[in-house]
């Protein structure tokens, strides 16, 4: 029973037979190979229009390098005070930005709203002793497992293009946000006003993979720079672009993202009927949040079950001090009978 | 006929196989996993000694990382002035040390010598005016195919380490080193004064995999934090133990190499009986250079052979107007016939 | 009546007089002059020990450089959610360090205390997925014209020692919290524990000038190279030695400060007696906060007053809607009548 | 008889007054003084159009700035092998651009020819393996004392333009170029392609003070951040607004360096008459170098002499093991009678 993570579990075998067929021949390296711009190219088909797809071996990588073409060190970019830019990458966007300013703001349910952005930004009315506001980051599904909307991104794009900012999209678990809303890939993105976005496989069935994919083709100018310098130009690119092009193929994105969704609901669901459990946010994506009693979060410990508790920061007074909140992850490739099993546990330990 | 880079060529199905068998169940991500922390064992077995080693995707990354140990940005690393850390890695070492002096120093036959060494950091006598020379940093097996012996290692070693200075060696192509001077590991390594290494896999039957391997294990105090820092922690990090396992296991690294160096050496030795073509430095590695008329280059190329043509610095004088200097890299994949067969599609065009 | 900060007044005339005194015949450049040399000695005689001092122009340049000898790029420094380096100066901090984090702690009255430090020490527990901790930086006397006692200084220095991480000081009012506490500057520096500080002059009568001094002697070694290699090292450096000297000469740094210090505890005295003006913090050095209606900030900007309104984030409920909150700052070259007269106008206002 | 440097000399006695004149009542700091506005005002009319001007306190901070807008981290600046950016700054440019190469090319006089340069572009053939270039420096005055004419400076320009590149100028001693040529400082710069220079003042006659000068008025875009987040935008800044205005008052600056390039002329001329000193290049500004016998330059420091020895890199053979290149600098403050009695000694000792 784990639900530490998506990324403690495997890679899907389709994803892993791709590695084998693309193994045959040579092929050219640095991002010149043909399974590579079928990536891109494939990208642009799933997006309903033309993007510049660079492919990365890592998701905090992506997003450094994603900020990096929205803000000079000089910038600042204002995200979730639990996004993963924030919280969980060890200074990476510093690095990859020459020093911009990475600011947290705290809203509901893992979200960052139109007005708490305006606030903010407010407060920059001093030129140049504060740092520019460059850009907003926003993670979709977020760090708590919501989902922002089409209008949601698109109301926070209306808010910050006119301001000569741009628009970053946090995609690690993009395709359940996909899955989960049943909109085309372009609503959520370029048509609701993203420039950028990091777009997932690992935690979906990948084994190293992210692209960072352009909607405002003029940011990835340099680009192939950018990434090159970083250590992210990878010289035999074509096993990434053979998982990319196998991730995308017949959506097996999309069925992953649904299979792990759909775990996480039925977890939802049983966890609800469990009185000593509450789940305060929209179970929107592949995870699920709970406020579970301490004697139960051990007790489940000691049974073997992996999962992490998590900053209570977003539930205010909701979460007593007996309490603790904890997150459970769920994969494409989790155990359905893991899920059950786990529910019949908290029920016995319970009772 | 490929003979453009060793990372044209795929996975060793050893490798490729590895990944299969550590797919199965749930692991620690972030090099919290089994494979992760065997590699490290085993790598301190390959090397007669404890070492600390942390597994990223990319020689550059390796490189950079590795640097960024030996010196802060107002600092300064010498190095061949062919080196893949001064030439191909697009300011990627200044961007992971934030800034530092990479200096080149043509040295003969692709290495730097002592003598050299010390008359570059003679210059250094205006105190704050200048960097401060942190390291040094060698590439064994050289760009140019050849190689540094112990002694010539431990001698560099020697010259900078009562300045304070470390030595870092570039071992992109290490086993082919290894593999043709039959040393230990650690003869070429710590025990000639190597400080840290990058490890090649990559060009050596790996798909994405080199490691940063420290000796003076004080180095490697917050390196963990450099990696993640920097994009490369990877999240599902068995499969970077799992590819290091299966490359180091029953000697594979050094069977690939002797495998590739053995058909530099066919290949050269073909050449060698050739008139019209000259190999200026010994080929010791798994590379051969060659001088040649423009004219062959070209009939070569419309023939289908693949290969690149390499800056003749230097040659000085020994190069000629209608000459090119061109590299052939040999895999463990190269087929033999490949090289057969190129060295009678020479003979053929030379007749 | 300008009390808008205490950089808006000119410099003191014996500091004046000083540049015109080392203006006669040549100097060696580059800190290489005696007047750099002797500004030194003179600051080690100032703190009764042996410190390193390095002069530069400006108060966010000291602190940057200061900072950048405490953390690499994956560290953390902790601070005052108000202090300069977190609020006032562009990701300076971010851009001298290579990027480490600025962590900005909301204590009362403009300090933080030891218990705040050591509840956000406790959340790094996820090793190199965080930043690195590695030094806490306060302001001494405070944004908020507050002091840290030598008792308080030293019981995060106690704190934070034992961790591995460093002491910082901003003392761009350093004089005004030694002329207020009437302690040896010793007292409120090394013997309690703190590594280096940013010594201010410039907002104390200097023309520009800065000094970074550390009583963590090692902490020094190769700090000449960051202040070069951040264009701060002055070619004509014997006017930043003269400055420092005139301002150290007879103990003017500390009746600059006792000067603008007791002006603030007049204009305090005097606001303290108008009912709708509130001093929610103890006046201790040449500062004055005050919650006024906002009425009477129009009131007063109209008739000419200046000085700027401050967040309000350290009153929580305190504040009404209708009031704000303002600062004033006294300097040693702010006339007396104006304190007199801002006193006088602020009781006919209200009246 | 000090010919070590221009630096060694102080300020000119007008400078040195308008810092008393400066100094009376308060001004807006960092920057919002009228004395600042006035300085970027008078250099428009200097340069006879609108330009953006930013001042700083040293020349190392204003070359770095101005890289840094021409210039990300994966771009490569070309100058000459011996320009003041390459060998003198401690990796400031690298620190400032964060990251980006710069490539010295070694060309005749100490100025780099467009034929050089067009040959190094011709190098970057391989995308993102090398950084792209993004901008040429030429120092004009060179640091050996020669002059690019309008023509030349020109010719760069038009060479670069076209390839998305931009050319800035290092004016460390702008002054005694323009004084020398006897042309409009626009013809030296905006019109002959100038994007951006650093307008020395400090070497001529300042205190510390130099500014970054915009043609380039986009290039200025955000660049009030950049001076902010170096800890270059100074809080009394009037007092660099002060030494900018009398510095250009009634042609000061020109006068300065009339003077200082007129005892140039002179010491070339006086040692041009000696047999054992033979000066290679023409002495066009305020720098004579000259190569003497090495037992020469030891009895000319044994006398008390002072200056330095230059690297002697752009003399190939025409200098011998006996002999010693040498630099004499000379400031509009260096005595007179110090030329004649210095050339009056070098004869003596070479009787």
């Amino acid at each position: 029973m784990n639900f530490a993570s998506d990324n403690v579990y495997g890679v899907h075998p389709l994803i892993l037979e791709s590695l084998a067929e693309a193994n045959a021949g040579t092929a050219s390296s640095y991002a010149g190979d043909d399974l590579s711009r079928r990536s891109e190219e494939k990208l642009s088909e799933i997006f309903g229009r033309e993007v510049r797809a660079f492919l990365v071996t890592t998701g905090t990588a992506a997003n450094g390098l994603a900020l990096s073409a929205l803000t000079p060190g000089y910038g600042a970019i204002l995200c979730h005070g639990e996004a993963h830019i924030f919280c969980d990458e060890c200074n990476s966007p510093e690095f990859f930005t020459g020093g911009a300013k990475i600011i947290g703001i705290h809203g509901p349910a893992g979200k960052i709203t139109p007005a708490q952005i305006e606030k903010v930004l407010k407060g920059f009315i001093r030129g140049e002793h504060d740092p520019k506001p460059k850009g907003v980051s926003i993670t979709n599904a977020t760090e708590l497992g919501t989902l922002y909307s089409p209008a949601e991104v698109k109301a926070i794009a209306d808010l910050v293009h006119p301001r000569g900012m741009k628009l970053h999209m946090d995609g690690a678990r993009f395709a359940n946000a996909v899955a989960s809303l049943g909109c085309p890939p372009a609503d959520l993105t370029w048509k609701a006003g993203v420039d950028v976005m990091s777009f997932g496989a690992t935690k979906n069935g990948a084994m190293m993979l992210e692209a960072v994919v352009f909607f405002d083709l003029a940011l990835a100018e340099d680009f192939a720079y950018r990434r090159m310098r970083s250590g992210q130009l990878v010289s035999k690119s074509r096993y990434l672009g053979a998982q990319m092009l196998a991730y995308l193929k017949d959506d097996l994105w999309l069925k992953n993202a649904r299979a792990a969704n759909g775990l996480a609901a039925k977890l939802a669901e049983g966890l609800r009927t469990i009185p000593a459990v509450r789940i305060p946010n929209p179970v929107q994506a592949n995870e699920v949040f709970a406020i579970i009693p301490r004697r139960l979060n051990d007790a489940l410990l000691a049974e073997g079950a992996k999962f992490y508790d998590w900053m209570p920061d977003s539930l205010g007074d909701a979460i007593r001090d007996d309490e603790i909140f904890v997150r459970f992850v769920l994969s494409f490739a989790t155990p359905q009978q893991d899920v059950e099993a786990f529910i019949a546990l908290v029920k016995r330990l319970t009772k």
